[in-house]
């Protein structure tokens, strides 16, 4: 017996980076107590990426194959894409109905839209960037979900998706809506090679299937203390990137590394290379799995239809409770 | 081969009344040249209704039994219930995307709640209330209609329609909107029995399925020209609801009626006996086969069972295209 129902997603934006990793380590982590939902949400993808959508069948399976060559299950959870579990759109209709516009104005992407660009933001927003909260709502709902992996910048919308449940259950006097909690991972963010936030777009992201090549060549450029030009100058790792990197992925080595690099004993080309040996081993399983199943893409489209349904098995029961409660 | 194809529905409000049926006639006529669906729209009714749907169930079943006995014909249209084409929910969805907010915030019905009631309008208004013109184009658009019986007043919500489509069409470089072109029907409007709009609000309506004794009752109610107290007052049928039922359902005795009314040969009570007795004609064959219907309301649920799948299959074709168009 599972202590829950979880739903999560993500966004299909391609493949996924190491930034990534810890969110995704805490879903498997869940698996195992509870019964999750974790959704690739393609929807939410056209709620701003309408206008190109040349790339987002191929970034679904690229999606896919990373988390399932991170241990996230199928046997365990269900994997889905949003748009398979046409149940997502039905709710989300529905909650429509109850949910006032002065609610989801109030919410801050749409409100930063609002401030920044006035009337104009409202010509460039569309209804279903608007109406995304809401959406996502219903996805957390339609699963009847007790729990909600969420980062705390996220924390906003899981309690706007609990005040439309409790409204919901208000208007029809039921209790079909849960009320789903925040399960708050503490999460140590990997910054990029540059020292930013890691992103793509920033290009100063590891992929979670780098090959030893490219994680030589990523680490090579990682940025480090400025002051270190010859191996015997004293080093200051608490603002080197390659340190933050060793505690993630090399941590018990931490102590000796940085005594060394404190005291002159050890050059960054040394530390780069005994770093990316270490991040090499720790990404050589996800690649081969991730190589198996990019060479088995059908396993994968089996793994997401299986996903679907079980989705909608749960899902279908949700709806015909609503329409029950509404009576229609 | 028909010429085009149509979509029109009406809300679940019940019972109708007399002043609904020139709509339906028209909807009647259409049906031999056009491929038609004709939907209750349940969905719509929560738009506004969402706090008190006791009566919806209720109201489907009532709204059908009246569409078929006046002559809708399920072997030729199809008569569907919108919530059981889940494809109208997720047509409204993909558009919601490319939808700005602007457009929705410029429909009548929308701005007059928040001109009226400002920032409270937007706490009343429900997210699904300002979407409801999004979702009437959706109705639309997912059989592809070609043409849309609409009256004057929703001429702005067709043309919102059209904008939509085109802006799919645009951005997907695609030709699966179609561009529905209004049908106006000539309505002749037939008042209450009180002159007013007939509304079964007001209750000065006719039911379509009326007994002889409430037809009698209702006429027997009518107002008539105040100047005229015995029957030799001379009389002003212009001003008169009596004389105007007559122009309905007794073209061929108006000027009869009119010449013995103004120069004081007829009184009022003969004249109104008159015309409950050609309603009463008119209404009987609409009574006996509501009668039949409601004495077999499986029959009925079958017919909207039908009615959903045939529109579920050509909804599904539409949706198909549009998920191909948008790469999804
Ligand atoms: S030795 Fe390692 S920790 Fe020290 S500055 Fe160089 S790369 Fe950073
Ligand atoms: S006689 Fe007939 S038309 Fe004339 S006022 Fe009376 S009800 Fe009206």
């Amino acid at each position: 017996m599972k202590k829950g129902v979880i739903f999560s997603g993500m966004r299909p934006t391609g493949k996924l980076h190491l930034g990534h990793l810890s969110v995704l380590e805490n879903w498997v982590r869940l698996q195992k107590e509870y019964e999750c939902y974790y959704g690739i949400v393609d929807w939410h993808a056209l709620t701003t990426g309408f206008e190109d959508t040349t790339e987002l069948k191929e970034n679904i399976r690229e999606m896919a194959f990373d988390w399932l060559s991170v241990g996230i299950d199928p046997e365990e959870s269900a994997v889905l894409v949003q748009s398979d579990v046409k149940e997502h759109g039905e709710l989300h209709l529905l909650l429509s109905m109850i949910t006032p516009v002065s609610w989801l104005e109030r919410v801050p992407t749409y409100k930063e839209q609002i401030n920044q660009f006035g009337q104009v933001g409202k010509d460039i927003s569309t209804y279903g960037f608007l109406g995304y909260p809401l959406l996502m709502a219903a996805d957390i709902l339609v699963y009847r979900a007790t729990a909600v992996p969420v980062g705390e910048d996220q924390l906003p919308h899981l309690e706007l998706t609990r005040e439309i449940a409790r409204r919901f259950n208000n208007i029809y006097q039921t209790g079909i809506m849960t009320d789903p909690q925040a399960i708050l991972a503490k999460v140590k963010l990997l910054p990029g090679i540059d020292n930013r936030k890691m992103s793509k777009s920033y290009g100063n992201d590891i992929a979670l299937n780098a090959s030893t090549e490219e994680i030589h060549e990523k680490v090579s450029q990682m940025v480090t203390d400025p002051a270190r030009i010859r191996k015997t100058d004293l080093g200051h790792p608490e603002i080197c990137t390659v340190h933050t990197y060793h505690t993630f992925y090399n941590e018990h080595e931490v102590p000796d590394i940085c005594a060394r690099c404190t005291t002159g004993q050890i050059g960054c080309v040394a530390c780069k290379k005994q770093l990316a040996a270490k991040l090499d081993q720790f990404i050589a399983p996800i690649r081969e799995k991730r190589a198996e199943l990019a060479a088995h893409p059908e396993m994968v489209e089996e793994i997401l239809q299986n996903g679907a349904q079980k989705a909608r098995e749960k899902a279908s029961q949700t709806m015909e409770l609503v329409r029950e409660a509404m009576r229609i």
